[in-house]
């Protein structure tokens, strides 16, 4: 059956999704009989390709590999200067928005009015973009809901690696007490470098900002604001809170010096960056994000690199840890791949019924 | 909506699996409108319990946690004599067959024949009963596919831990190279207290068997049949083998040394019992079960205790680890729940059409 798809904002994770659906053209014929055309992508430095027919996807992907983009495509309608990206959600049809603009995390702008109106649209949406789910997550669930639409958000944290479809299809009926890991790759990164090989936090932040980790300004990473969007999602989104920004506690890695993680591999503990969110006796939801000396035992102590993981503290189950990729292009773009499988299959029963 | 379940096999997982549905009994109803009716349960020893109006659970817990059985349950029919399963498979009118008597390597049975059964009758099967599973999986699943039937098994490898359920809801379309892993509490109990308590293997059997992990004769983890066949179910459900327990190399732990143990540590090493199945390049599937020294950086050499892990590797999301518990009353109780719940949703759905 074929689905039709429109992205905005084309960057890396677009790029993934895109190489995804090329090398899996077949399984996903064969196995789903989910045929995905893309008919619209639109970047606000890129500009804007439509095509109702549906993109060529290994065409595009070649004459980007080549060093050309989307304006060198030569089908369908292109314009260098951006179309409005609203107007395109109104016009063009679709049954599934990818939303991977930028993320801001003051606004979740312009991301949040974009997902809104492709619901207004009927449309579905799938998005890795932590601004409007962080903010507004309980509002667009909301609207999603009363339209029978889904809103797919497993690369939000985690890139790739199952948390949200993870927790819906296989943790029911277990209740959740807490949520505890490490949700950023760059500071987990920055602490192993300083443990492993006994680098300064200056030296390992280099050798992250080398290795493309990190950022020339890594403040987001380092003083936790990346964790802290996480931590935010998975208290509104998993643990049914209402938190804002300001109600998590938030301590970045910039104070641990290399003595401090000696001093604790003595007594068999690691830093690492936690991001945790805990349902107290009284319902109400406490998070935080901050360095904590974690045991040898801990399943987290061993996560080391750029490797994510949560671990869920469950009434039946025990404390379940899943390990994987927190960031990269396939990756994430996997996460965006998963979620349009999960929409297919839903609007593919809706067809059959 | 009512869902009518019969129960052959009551042992400690069935009393797990009850004692979820009466503690969740109102979530299960409020947020899925899953209404459970046990409508039979039969043991070779305990007899057979049979009320088609549903048994009352709540008040069969109450009666088992005084020190009574089935047979003081008081209502319904009851025989102690064992009442032939395949007669109540048979003459009784259900929804699902939970198939939970005792696992038999070498045959399957009597669990092949139940399930085989339940089919014929037009009933979902679910199991945590790995004989059947190990030695008749691709049998079973053509005969389920053939009547639209489902097969639960997420308790045959890592209790109630997502794996199954984890692969089929959250991986596709990632092709799976290799999965390795402890799947042996047991034996990871025995090797940690070794490393960590420099205990002898000997004291550290006797340790489990006070705990309970080992059994008096210690013979089927100790010496990797417990985890061959877990290995074996991997191979021929995940990755589309088609192999006997022949064809899969086992070694225990049982000549792993206090010495040995030391030696390894000493370079940053830690002997784990691995499970492993790999797809090769020729599409042979190839499965171990061996100590193997595993590097400190690898997540599984984390995995302490009686906990159990499983490493997937794949193309687009690399490598993503689950740990988490390997057996418990609750933990596996939980692996029947989770079916049970996937196979009412399924029911629920063609219902509604």
């Amino acid at each position: 059956m074929e689905i039709k798809i429109e992205i905005i904002g084309f960057g890396t994770v677009g790029m993934g999704f895109l190489e995804i659906l090329n090398k899996k053209a077949n399984i996903l014929k064969e196995k789903y009989d989910f045929l995905p055309k893309i008919v619209a992508i639109t970047d606000k430095m890129k500009g804007s390709l439509i095509d109702e027919e549906g993109i060529d996807i290994q065409r595009l992907l070649k004459i980007i590999k080549e060093g050309g983009d989307l304006k060198d495509y030569n089908n369908g309608f292109f314009a260098f200067e951006e179309r409005n990206s609203l107007d395109i959600i109104e016009e063009i049809k679709s049954d599934i928005l990818i939303e991977m603009t930028y993320t801001n995390l003051n606004t979740g702008e312009p991301a949040t009015t974009h997902i809104k109106k492709a619901f207004e649209k009927g449309k579905h949406v799938v998005t890795s973009n932590k601004g409007p789910i962080a903010l507004y997550y309980k509002d667009l669930k909301k609207i999603a809901d009363e339209k029978n639409l889904l809103l797919g958000i497993e690369g939000t944290v985690l890139s790739g690696t199952p948390v949200f479809n993870l927790i819906e299809e296989t943790f029911p009926p277990n209740s959740i007490k807490r949520i505890k890991g490490i949700l950023n790759g760059t500071t987990n990164y920055i602490l192993t470098k300083m443990e492993t090989e006994g680098m300064s936090y200056e030296s390992a932040l280099k050798k992250a900002q080398e290795l493309g980790y990190a950022e020339a300004d890594p403040t987001a990473d380092v003083e936790g604001f990346d964790a802290l969007a996480k931590v935010l999602i998975l208290s509104n989104v998993i643990m049914e809170g209402d938190l804002k920004k300001e109600d998590i506690t938030r301590e970045g890695i910039t104070r641990i010096s290399s003595d401090d993680i000696n001093e604790a591999a003595k007594s068999g503990y690691r830093y690492k960056l936690i991001g945790s969110v805990e349902k107290e006796e009284n319902g109400k939801i406490k998070a935080s994000v901050k360095p904590l000396k974690i045991s040898f035992s801990d399943p987290l102590s061993g996560v080391s690199g750029a490797t994510n993981a949560l671990t869920f503290e469950t009434d039946l189950l025990g404390s379940v840890t899943i390990q994987g990729p927190g960031a990269g292009k396939i990756e994430t773009g996997f996460s965006i791949m998963i979620d349009v499988l999960r929409i297919f299959k839903k609007i593919n029963k809706q067809e059959r019924k």
